[in-house]
């Protein structure tokens, strides 16, 4: 109820992107956003990606039409709320506050008021950089401080999740698993933090960024299709992620790159081959995508260990992890053949000398292909901020 | 031993290509060449894509240095005949007609004799168009001829089968598969006959030949490479090709393009993620091919029913399956993007209006990587001749 409260209350966080190294591909259940298998991610730093939101709500919103629906402006665009996935996040937030306004009566009724957010992006979204994990993640951790509510992280991952599944995981810094979960009501469907970002200093990645590639399906369809149709998906789900699971916590506990990264190639080629596998199939790697393939698989035959890693998500843009210490081989062999192009960090190029040429027709490729390059680490979830947009 | 005969024994033949519609990949024994999975293909029709062989043998050749070891000249260039494959072809051969030999003393001991073969395709070797089925399905049958020989066909598949496994099927004309079998010394592996090529006369099909593609990872290599890393493959053959190779045989019983055609590309995207699936993740399609998948769908789409199917073989070149009926929206579709390039059949082409355009992308790739086709149909098993090449 309108209490003649103008005041309008305000909280800003920004929230990071996370990269998959064990891929969630396929919802059991489409209204609760509940995954076929458990996933993890990890935190990139927000330095270098990051959404700032800030989330406003005031009983004088309700008086004026452009503001008394709740409202969300991303990049200076007005982006649909009325979708069943913002309005799960919004109700449900709604909720929580409003259970804090029935026990404490001298609480403002914040859940009343119509929502105002605003939000950018420090990176392009032409990017394809999966932006609606930190969207969400961005959108409920503000809302969520805006309410005061006393939710763990982890709770308020079960809230993101809703949003968009992976979101759940930019809740949270460092190594972050989304834990499918059996309940049928998705209660214990949701993110916990495998290992801090402090936990594995060195770990770096570099985004080899696909230019104006056409947008491919969409992830929710696309997964969908993939549960409906491949005869290869139910192996992956039954079998291939649980072991990866597995393999991928003990070789981050163990700060094991050569297990870490033996996975995460594994497990991306895994998603993409059910997608192959889909009827009609989808492609969301390109020719580009594959040359950067052969070139990791080349940098690590030179260095005769495993230095670096691929993934790919549901578009064509690479990758590559690598630790710190082996930025000769993996920046330099990468930065010999773009260096053309925007986002090299200068600091790290210095001293780099490249020690090895890649093939002809893959160097072609990635020169033809790859727009932009964006060198990050590992960092932390949402933080509280006083930068407001509003 | 030598009987003093100089006489020049010889037998010629010819033998067709053929392309699965339920892939062979993955040898449960590599030395006896035993699949892991049954295959199915379409003998092609041998007035456009054929290899001649001439098999022949005489004491005569014991006596120079130049024939008095097998000997296989292919395209006119020297083969290695000491490999494995080829050795327990001529082995198996020798030994069958030993037994004529032994049993019937006025026989002359051909399976003494030095073999001499010469082979030539009518098609490029470049067309990357596996070669190796018809040319070891003619190896064998020119040499059972040459030895008169009584197996049937199936039991000559037998030793084909230890050649190059898809040459069994080449053994058959029409609609072949090659059962896998369950005995451990591949007695039961072999290939048999589904259908004839006359009781399915309409069916067509349309090779599009991708330009220049580098040669990607051997099949024998390949193949085995998945069957050892991928995850996803024991479903392939538990389940995925069982189903398929049921399926397709009742769709070429009934003549149901529909089920025919889906199965087909089902099973080639099946395979292919399979391969994308080993480790290292092996790729035979590239955008090329992605861009005649996109143009089958297309077609389909437009159609308003299933007119077309795309397979794909361990390279970039689309088979397209179709028939002849519906050569207007299929055949149309394709020749208007791709009218400049060789293997148009002129007297197909009158007549048919092109009644769509692809989109601009796929059209530009599928320019861009095309550099001939061939348009053929299904056609007959190997076929005795008099036209020698020696």
């Amino acid at each position: 109820m309108a209490s003649g409260d103008s005041k309008v209350y305000r909280a800003s966080t920004t929230a990071p992107v996370n990269i998959a190294v064990v891929k969630y591909w396929g919802k059991r259940d489409s209204k609760l956003n509940l995954p076929t298998n458990s996933s993890l991610s990890v935190t990139l730093s927000q330095s270098d990606l990051r959404t700032l939101t800030t989330a406003s709500c005031s009983a004088s919103y309700a008086t004026s039409p452009e503001t008394s629906s709740d409202s969300l402006l991303l990049n200076g665009k007005p982006e649909d709320v009325t979708g069943a996935r913002t309005q799960a996040c919004f109700r449900e937030l709604r909720r929580r506050r409003a259970a804090l306004e029935a026990a404490d009566s001298s609480l403002p009724k914040l859940s009343t008021f119509p929502l105002r957010l605003v939000s950018e992006n420090n990176f392009p979204t032409a990017a394809g950089l999966a932006s609606s994990a930190a969207g969400f993640a961005a959108l409920v951790r503000a809302v969520a401080d805006l309410y005061e509510l006393p939710d763990s992280p982890a709770e308020l991952s079960l809230i993101a999740r809703q949003g968009s599944g992976s979101a759940c995981r930019s809740l949270f810094g460092g190594y972050v698993a989304w834990r499918e979960g059996k309940a049928e009501d998705g209660s214990d469907s949701m993110a916990d933090q495998v290992a801090e970002a402090a936990h594995w200093p060195d770990m770096r990645a570099l985004v080899l960024v696909a230019s104006a590639a056409k947008k491919g399906v969409s992830s929710t369809s696309g997964m969908q299709q993939t549960v409906a149709t491949s005869g290869l998906f139910k192996e992956r789900i039954a079998t291939v992620v649980p072991q990866n699971m597995a393999r991928m916590e003990k070789a981050i506990q163990e700060r094991d790159f050569e297990a870490f990264a033996e996975v995460t190639m594994r497990d991306s080629n895994s998603f993409h081959a059910t997608c192959a596998d889909t009827y009609p199939p989808i492609f969301y790697m390109n020719d580009v995508s594959r040359a950067a393939v052969r070139a990791v698989e080349a940098i690590n035959a030179k260095a005769g260990r495993t230095v670096a890693a691929y993934t790919f998500d549901a578009g064509p843009n690479a990758v590559v992890y690598y630790l710190e210490k082996d930025s000769e081989p993996v920046v330099g062999t990468f930065n010999h053949v773009l260096g053309e192009v925007e986002g090299w960090k200068k600091e790290v190029l210095a001293g780099l000398k490249p020690t090895m040429s890649l093939d002809e027709g893959v160097a072609a490729l990635l020169k033809s292909g790859i727009s932009r390059v964006i060198m990050t680490g590992v960092g932390e979830g949402p933080q509280k901020t006083e930068e407001h947009l509003l």
